[in-house]
């Protein structure tokens, strides 16, 4: 299995802090030592960093420490291998442009069966079932539309085709096209909303505390979604399987399988602070 | 304009030295200040460093410099931005892939009219003239094979398509495929070969200076392509305008516009000894 964490905020937001917990569990507070990456999106652009090491050891990932990068938009994994062995081009998150937009994907579970799904446009480079997977939801898209449709409609299409792989086995899993990100939950994924009164958080997997007052104004919301909690004094709220959360500059909407419409959700609550 | 570096070596191969100096001209020793990427393969897999900012004061860019990462191809570019606004999305070198191959490219000068050329299955992400041509050179590549084809049947293709673009402004270019590195000359381009007995070298930029028979094996071919020398102490071969060059692990082919077959060099001299 793998770990993964996602950030979707309506500010330029720096993510270190949730990346620091992610990054020790690749090899020191778990087990995810077969590659990292992470891409942040600026706008229509993205940057991704992968590195095959473990996230505990990798210099790159020290570097990033260190290195503020300020997102709107975040998709983080820590491998641990099951199917497709260590390499880079193994590596999530993986990407591709579809109607002029940079996509991103990340997974964790197993699908069973998965390559049997045919491609069309899309076609993995490394040979993990994950980025079958990829390759197949984008091509399904882009069967459908010649250009980037309504996001309530394209809602709606991505949760249909997440349920179709959810039921192949784990499918938890990460998606963005730079303006929505999409969380489904196969098993296991948690969320937590932060915004006004903001208040302090502590990482469990190290003694690192942040008082976000300090580091934001009123107006922020940064929605965080991690398969497990990252902090051990706020509230994360679990996901069901199979529901799909979709994510806009931080603010949160539910489908849930086989229903009509998005359902918004009130954010819920987040340490000692409602918001 | 902006300045390329390419390297296509037959072992993986540290590309810091190089890339130093190219580093420097983003905003110190050139004017190159409007961002830069490197793209590193590893195998079938990429990974590509991208930001906005100067070179020659990027965080990232230092980062790099003690952070040494193996590769057998690498594609970097430095931005002076002529067309497109300086944002990440319109930071070379851009990527996308094809028949299962992650492909990169990066551009210099400015092309007439290219944003008319039709597009098909890839569409640009942000704004340049450049992403375009790339989009459109994959996209008539896609049309005409449904898997990648003979590496002498793409060499060819790829220059025509470069023909083609060469006709409307400047385009100095490297494309890879992660098996190939084409580099088309459309106004300036120079290229070196580093193989056994090896010498030494000293950058133009900066008093570095590396010994490579301490960091190679007799059988290493270490082929570099830049817009301008990297180094002042070994003889850099121009190219013509026109001309494309194939490289393959660290070997060259050229295939001159408009004629047959690509024809294998004799790889140049390089430094105090020849190769």
């Amino acid at each position: 299995m793998c770990e993964l964490l996602g950030m979707s905020a309506n500010v330029p937001t720096d993510i270190r802090f949730s990346f620091a917990a992610l990054a020790r569990r690749g090899g020191e507070t778990g087990p995810h030592v077969d590659g990292w990456g992470i891409s942040f999106y600026e706008g229509r652009g993205c940057r991704t960093f992968h590195d095959p090491e473990p996230s505990a050891r990798s210099e790159l990932a020290k570097l990033l420490r260190n290195y503020p990068i300020k997102s709107r938009i975040v998709v983080a994994h820590v491998r641990k291998a099951n199917r497709g062995r260590v390499s880079l081009e193994n590596t999530h998150p993986f990407s591709r442009e579809l109607w002029g937009r940079r996509w991103t994907f990340a997974h964790n579970g197993q699908l069973k069966g998965v390559k049997r799904l045919p491609l069309t446009g899309f076609h993995p480079v490394g040979t993990t079932d994950s980025e079958h997977a990829f390759c197949w939801m984008l091509g399904q898209l882009q069967a459908r539309w010649r250009a980037l449709p309504k996001p309530a409609v394209l809602d709606r299409a991505v949760a249909d085709l997440c349920a179709e792989l959810h039921g192949r086995g784990v499918f938890n899993m990460l998606l963005t096209d730079s303006r929505s990100l999409y969380a489904h939950c196969g098993k296991r994924l948690c969320y937590l909303t932060r915004c006004a009164p903001f208040g302090t958080a502590t990482l469990v997997d190290e003694d690192w505390r942040v008082d976000f007052a300090q580091e934001t104004t009123e107006r922020d919301v940064v929605t965080v979604i991690a398969t497990q909690a990252l902090t051990r004094d706020e509230t994360w709220t679990d996901l069901a399987r199979g529901d799909v959360l979709v994510l806009r500059d931080g603010g949160i909407r539910l489908v849930k399988p086989g229903q009509g419409p998005a359902r918004t959700l009130a954010a819920p609550v987040s340490g000692p602070h409602a918001c």
